[in-house]
């Protein structure tokens, strides 16, 4: 008899996708390269809108810089063996202050600290998902993305 | 009365990143950067001979790939409120049948899975990790790095 598969279906794994991203005190692996090759990696709290993802990070931070240069972002969310990896676009980093409000509440409820609220005021970061993929052990390598050019494959 | 910090002393940051390095199934974010600035990021075991870090990889992924153009790495170990960060440098990529019995052996042990067999042979890169940082809440970022220029702080 084969062993029955536990690998989630992919309209499980959307599911399983969005309640993560909508939950509270939510952090991600924020992986970032400078123009000339030099990985950075650092844990951050991360917000969604239902479309975007949300940064804080200092303005003169590794990361913030990062990606000024290269506009892009690869996040680690979840655990190393129930992962979502989303490819990310920057949009654009303001002052936390000047943030749309919507953008700010989606970071205020999720990640419970405010950004305009530190001795130095962070820069909030608006990122675009263009892919996403999900998996948690070997069996669930195929069937693994869930978002593809910005869209969600249902 | 002020609150009474919780902030670990370094001898016991130490302490608890050494411990976390021994442990079996052992896994790290690691990111890499190709050398024209495209950051990857990717969960994979890891294991520690004692005084060097071993991934597995396949032979044409994105991260062997990026270490072999960049020699650079940056590891997460264990969670996003309890990190540690690891800047590393590549020593060597062997297939990993051609890897020394020591370092071979941590991985079996730790990572408790063979990379020899595998339907595509792995291959093994041995890093030599030259800044150590690790920080649980705000009150650690003060004293967080534990080895500086391959040198335990001790």
């Amino acid at each position: 008899v084969a062993p029955r598969s536990r690998a989630r279906s992919r309209a499980r794994r959307t599911a399983d996708t969005r309640a993560l991203f909508e939950s509270r005190n939510l952090d991600a692996w924020v992986a970032t390269a400078s123009a000339d090759g030099v990985a950075h990696l650092v844990p951050l709290s991360l917000a969604w809108d239902g479309a975007r993802l949300i940064l804080a990070t200092e303005p003169d931070a590794v990361t913030t810089r990062n990606l000024a240069e290269t506009g892009r972002a690869r996040l680690g969310v979840g655990t190393t063996r129930d992962v979502v990896m989303v490819d990310a676009r920057l949009e654009s980093t303001v002052p936390a202050e000047q943030a749309p409000a919507a953008v700010l509440d989606a970071y205020l409820t999720q990640a419970v600290w405010d950004p305009r609220d530190q001795d130095i005021p962070f820069v909030v970061s608006i990122l675009a998902p263009e892919r996403v993929q999900a998996w948690r052990e070997a069996d669930e390598i195929t069937g693994r993305t869930l978002m593809r050019d910005g869209a969600w494959l249902g």
